[in-house]
């Protein structure tokens, strides 16, 4: 990867960002009537739905708090706007997703924030963590950064020790899945930097450990989504259901991790982890990454498996690149350069805009919205923000090599 | 549809149950080591997954106990056979599939019935009663009679009343779904037959009454999967979104009531269901019925909505050919046609057997498995024994046909 392809490849990310994606996100999805943010929006960014997900209200906010947060981005006139609705997206968390009958998060609220459904797990919490953390940095306020640990303490807490009342699985065969502790590094990286954490690293070695020790086999070479609580294959359709773009998200973590510490050993993991699962998901036949694949290679129980779906290619662009940046090895920029292609060439919306989120497995779309509960202004924007600065950090020698290209 | 294309089809369902589908699973399903039936397999009929649904054993069980009570098959040399696995599938329903704690049945288990999962709702309850009342009749027996009546009223009362610290959702957007008074009226229908459920009709006439009142909307010519706890069109995702194959699956069990009561009113009524789902969930591009639709045509966010399932297709090629013979409609010949004609040239495997499960839009497979906890012997196998009966019916002028081909 040259200098012309990574100063190309900058372009394509920063003016995404900037003049894009974000723009999509601020002009259609701000709810100036009942606060918060309305993200369920069809190709054109009109509102299809005025319900309201916790998890887009949470990543939203994070994302205009890191922006706010930005080195890149510190004279950037848009900067007071960006803190403005950050603060918008941060009110109406406190004010509307937080159940006081036990201080647990929302999964879906109506506009006026209104609870529609709390679900069993506490994502909602680790979003809403780093939301409030961007904003006691960028305020540098205690009342934030006390939300943002409160937040963070629920989400592990109720993680670890899930009422038994509540259980949608009877103890007969116990799991642990890869979500936890993944989520776990990136909230704990994130609010590291945001609020310097102090359980932070604490946090990330332990959730780091626990994936090496339970999620990788090293005799099949893949990560486990979902596996028994002492790490075994679980024999059945949901054990046996890989998820590649979610266990690659988790790699770029690692590797990240790695940087930060010039722990080259991390960076490694982080690079094992990607290079085993692009074997898993990235679809030989038709190029993009497959969303779930069986570790056996039999039929997939969930419909969509063959789907392409726009985060996964987030995740894998990110990962490659940093893979690359990281250790020098061509093979990354390669598959950086494979995913990246085929990604601009399908996701992308020329007339209005943002990135389709649904593609069937030939690239061509399955539907034309733009967001909904699950889709929101966080995976692409997020990828286009990280890839940036690697950029920028590799032009100005700041990307520390940690790797040599020594690997096999 | 002449008598030459009428005799065709006979053939084709009835030995499509004899000599394909009906051998695949008692060939492949039965688990003679640990009772009931292994539902996962593959396309060639590997076991693929030892759990087993509780939803597939006992419609399993009802199947074969259906076969031992249907006239046409009263002389055929297995019938000893499927008498005794649907015995050997009652038998697991009773010793593994009921969690003793509450009465309720589970969901999912494991080979030898250790529970997984149990849902909050209670259609296991309800396909455990169809099969119990169908070894009821065979066997004359009180004993499978009173589990057929305690199941339903295990269903009924637990649909009615749900616990309420086990609701998905809040109070906020109380709803009423389709699937409830559907499978009452088909759990009831089967029940009078098998058993004389004597509080049968009622139940039938009070969901026949809810469908029309709450989710028929014949200012937009639609029934509606999901409403209000008033009947009012819930404009969000999951409101709008419709189910064509379901409502059209409620279309029949309605227009085979009108038949059994020689109710003109009710055979309208199922028609105007299939007319206006028809038109929801055809597929004018590429053919077949799709799995979901908008109300507003507007973008659907379940993620498979445009994929191609073999339910859907068996419930439609159903209603339109018994729309057909109750009313001499040629437009129903017509639909039936297009959906057999879909369906024959997409789903059957012509290696081994059985029909495909999921094919995507186009009718490409999607994946080539023959079950799992979805999929099992129940929709195709119904689907080829009542076209089967219905045609036999007609051809012994015992349909009587309650409309003519007046309809506009």
């Amino acid at each position: 990867m040259n200098t012309a392809h990574q100063q190309h490849l900058t372009r394509i990310y920063r003016d995404g960002l900037l003049e894009d994606v974000l723009p999509f996100w601020t002009t259609h999805a701000v709810d100036h009537e009942s606060g918060g943010f309305l993200t369920a929006l069809d190709r054109d960014g009109t509102v299809i739905d005025t319900d309201k997900g916790v998890w887009q209200q949470a990543r939203f906010t994070w994302l205009l708090g890191e922006l706010t947060n930005c080195e890149l981005l510190r004279d950037n006139p848009s900067r007071d706007i960006w803190l403005e609705l950050a603060r918008h997206g941060a009110d109406f968390l406190t004010k509307h997703c937080f159940d006081p009958a036990d201080g647990r998060m929302w999964f879906h609220v109506t506009r006026n924030g209104q609870p529609i459904r709390k679900r069993r797990y506490a994502f909602s919490e680790s979003f809403a963590a780093i939301a409030y953390g961007e904003l006691a940095q960028t305020l540098h306020s205690d009342e934030y950064a006390a939300k943002a640990t409160q937040a963070f303490q629920r989400f592990i807490t109720h993680s670890l020790t899930p009422p038994a009342d509540q259980a949608k699985y009877t103890q007969v065969r116990p799991t642990r899945s890869l979500g936890f502790p993944m989520i776990t590094i990136n909230t704990a990286q994130q609010l590291r930097d945001s609020i310097g954490l102090e359980v932070a690293n604490e946090w990330i070695d332990r959730s780091i450990e626990d994936i090496e020790r339970y999620h990788l086999k090293a005799d099949i070479q893949c990560v486990m989504e979902t596996v028994s609580d002492t790490g075994e294959i679980i024999n059945h359709f949901d054990g046996r259901t890989l998820n590649p773009g979610h266990a690659i998200e988790g790699a770029w973590f690692i590797m990240l991790e790695g940087r930060h510490r010039h722990d080259s050993r991390l960076v490694e993991l982080g690079c094992t982890m990607l290079d085993w699962m692009w074997q898993r998901g990235w679809d030989n036949e038709y190029g993009g990454m497959l969303y779930f694949t069986d570790v056996y290679h039999l039929p997939v129980q969930e419909y969509w498996h063959d789907m392409k779906f726009w985060w996964p290619h987030n995740e894998t662009i990110i990962a490659t690149l940093a893979a690359y940046l990281l250790t020098g090895d061509e093979k990354y920029a390669q598959w950086h350069q494979l995913v990246h292609d085929w990604s601009y060439r399908h996701f992308p919306d020329p007339q209005h805009g943002e990135w389709f989120g649904y593609l069937h497995r030939d690239g061509r779309l399955s539907v034309p919205l733009k967001g909904n509960l699950w889709k929101g202004p966080f995976h692409l924007p997020r990828m286009l923000l990280t890839c940036w600065k690697l950029l920028e950090d590799s032009a100005h020698n700041e990307t520390t090599k940690v790797l040599d290209s020594k690997r096999p």
